[in-house]
């Protein structure tokens, strides 16, 4: 069987299993019920059986005692048990012509041991002689919302356009939860764990012909094959947008991944300059990574690099500007008849009337705020329009700052949809949890309306700066 | 009269006087009531008079016409009214012989415009002449909660050690609501705008003799004498820690601070030499300004740079230690010994037993997890430890991860305080507004105990590494 028809099972099984799946005992977890839980509440249309010696049921489902005693095909089987029994397992699964196995199962190269050496290797071996294709171990495996498949209940269960793979399961949850408060939806995810079976190759392979998959994202902490890896990556990145996030850059970290999912990381400089030739955007950090996300998401790539930051805030637009430089972008100086417009809409002080332009919303009513912003954006001068909102660095009290914001923003993003000018919006300077609350719907706000919403300046202006820079090299190469 | 007894009289008057305040007009906001609330809010024990042109009452007090018309002395006066009535101000103030006029009032040299340099200049003579000290103009005054004296209700109303001043109101009140969610309370804050009269240098001077002032923090756009401010700077950075955040390092970032402030920023490079001529230590962003007054705070400075990273999550592990590993700490090898005891108490499995050590804590008792941390904390091999709680980087639902994570959370501050090993708890991966309420409850806990809490291991890091040089560079000196 190609892998094309086993990743196609992996991310849209007819039918699932989870061995070692119970009741969790009293003040503990069972995995396999958290599994299970997480596929009937993304509402899997195929029958999930649970698999363990010890019979009984969980959530209401009758146990199997073991796989061969399921009555219908299985293509898609969670391993929650113990690393000992998975060569059994393997066998188990071959009998029953399952397509792909993940395993959930830890205790393999990771560890350390010769003994976790070897045992990966005959379990690579053994997926081989038998066509049971192994996801892992030591990983998560996937949430595919559109087949109803995830690992977790608080994923969002509406699907997109984005993919992304990552070594680590507790990175993939924190990188599709925090891209999801950012209005990023994802069409297949995968945690692949130590990959000895199927890697990152294979898997970037499967999205350069998936016409779901329209922007591919990585968490990484090794390559396998770094030839073959560099040549799909090429093909991948010069087909669709991609970005990395691969740690391990310093000798400890390097140590780190190796404990972690027995990755080789390599040097610093030869996967810099792998990123470089292949066309793809290296990140640094997991919130890079989802503000590149949002940027390939949401937002045309602007023209050119001359940026017009509104907002409130006068040292909040001295740092803005420092950001946008340090990314590249130029602030051009607002031309005299606009200085003039705003002045007279305005008034002089307590206001910059330069760009960045900080003016006091509540000086303006709706209509004369909107005609302000019409000239902004209208402004031949400027390629792009950030909004920076610094929720907690003005004097009000958060409720009259709130609504006061919100209006600021509800005009920009409504004159931002007339004129078609590229636009993000920040919305920082967080500091109670009652201000992330109005942050988290502000974004909403933005998303919803489709505009790219970021939670710092400086993340917006390097994100869309690498965003420029992928469209520019891939219109040279 | 001296200018430290000016600032005395600044930062605890014994009546305030608030020109312009009124009741705010339907649908608007009066600067003045904002300034008259944040006061009575915070119980000041002398007088507050509103002044206003026109007669009536606000919040209650009856508004007094003119300055000369209030019956008793008056120490401090906060402007609200426009740049144009300013001289006439400051010949009332005179007449009243009042110590010191905060201008809230802006419309100076920061818009660029030759009469709004000439009006400045003129405010300053006046002020040397009439011996009427002027804060400002452009800028929002004094937090001094010990004085029971604010510009907003929402600081905090408890004082602490730490003192700050910030060329822009905006960041003031931004640093003072995110470090107070981090425990940190103020002693004097100042937000002291183009720093036209009293300046940068004439701040430090007093705080260096401030007995109650222990931390000294500083975002400002431009230093108005650099010999004479070099010279405090390094008397003060001697005596006491001081950071300092200082933007406009991009030549697009010091033309935005000469909009904000009229401020001159220099060059990084000459910014940079000063820096670390006076041994101060440097920040770039208002985070790590609070990251760095936390550390200063909460932190005894670490022994040595072998730190031991604990808490749960493989790939948050791994990017702990790049960050760790930048900062320039290195992670030991846990000893074989340590590693057998925890292997025992654990298994291998699902777990990293090396440092970073990677374990999941549902898998102990209190009892056995304490006695895993005494082992930990009594290593003599690391002088720092650090415990990473990925909130939304765990498969379990945020109320179950909740109190999994707040058990580890209590047993780690616990044996930390019985070890008295440095200790630093770094509460990361947030997504929803849900997951912020839980951590800003965890950082509560953790500064009422008195340990230091970060937002990001690389911040954490950071601040920790650069607290160490300053110290250091201090023993050097």
């Amino acid at each position: 069987m190609n892998k094309k028809t086993v990743l196609d099972s992996i991310f849209a099984p007819r039918s699932v299993a989870i061995i070692g799946a119970a009741q969790s005992p009293p003040g503990g977890v069972n995995t396999g019920q958290l599994f299970l839980e997480a596929i009937t509440t993304f509402g899997f249309q195929g029958p999930v059986y649970p698999v363990n010696r010890n019979p009984g049921t969980v959530n209401g489902l009758p146990i199997y005692t073991a796989l061969r005693e399921i009555p219908g095909p299985v293509d898609y089987v969670i391993s929650c048990i113990p690393a000992s029994g998975i060569t059994d397992l393997i066998h188990d699964c071959a009998a029953k012509d399952v397509k792909a196995l993940c395993l959930f199962t830890a205790g393999f190269s990771e560890t350390g041991t010769e003994a976790g050496r070897l045992l990966e290797a005959q379990i690579c071996d053994l997926a081989e002689a038998t066509g049971v294709h192994v996801l892992g171990p030591n990983c998560m495996g996937v949430y595919s919302p559109k087949a109803g498949l995830s690992f977790t209940s608080d994923f969002p269960r509406e699907h997109g356009g984005v993919s992304l793979i990552c070594q680590s399961g507790g990175n993939t949850l924190y990188l599709v939860r925090a891209a999801a408060e950012r209005g990023v939806r994802f069409n297949k995810v995968l945690s692949y764990g130590n990959a000895a079976h199927i890697d990152e190759s294979d898997l970037f392979e499967y999205f350069m012909d998936d016409d779901e998959t329209r922007v591919v994202a990585a968490y990484m902490e090794g390559v396998k094959d770094g030839r073959r890896f560099l040549d799909v990556l090429t093909r991948l990145a010069s087909a669709k947008p991609v970005t990395i996030l691969k740690p391990g850059q310093t000798p400890e970290g390097c140590s780190a991944a190796a404990s972690h999912t027995g990755s080789l990381a390599g040097s610093k400089e030869v996967w810099h300059s792998l990123m470089q030739q292949s066309g793809a955007v290296e990140v640094s950090t997991p919130d890079e990574l989802v503000d590149m996300i949002v940027a390939f998401t949401y937002m045309k790539a602007p023209q050119g690099r001359n940026a017009l930051v509104f907002g409130n805030g006068g040292g909040a637009s001295v740092l803005a500007t420092d950001a946008c430089a340090s990314a590249g972008f130029k602030l051009p100086p607002l031309p005299d008849v606009i200085r003039q417009q705003l002045r007279n809409a305005m008034g002089e002080a307590g206001n910059i009337l330069g760009n960045p332009v900080d003016i006091i919303p509540a000086l303006a009513d709706d209509e004369t705020y909107c005609s302000l912003l019409r000239t902004f954006y209208g402004w031949e001068g400027v390629d792009l329009v950030l909004l920076q909102i610094p929720l907690r660095g003005i004097m009000l009290p958060l409720p009259v700052a709130t609504l006061l914001f919100e209006s600021q923003m509800n005009n920009a993003i409504k004159v931002g949809q007339e004129t078609g000018k590229p636009l993000a919006v920040i919305v920082h300077c967080l500091t109670s949890w009652e201000s992330c609350q109005t942050a988290a719907d502000f974004r909403r706000k933005c998303y919803e309306a489709g505009v790219a919403v970021y939670n710092s300046v400086h993340g917006a202006a390097k994100a869309i700066s690498s965003m420029m820079r992928y469209y520019d090299n891939r219109k040279v190469a």
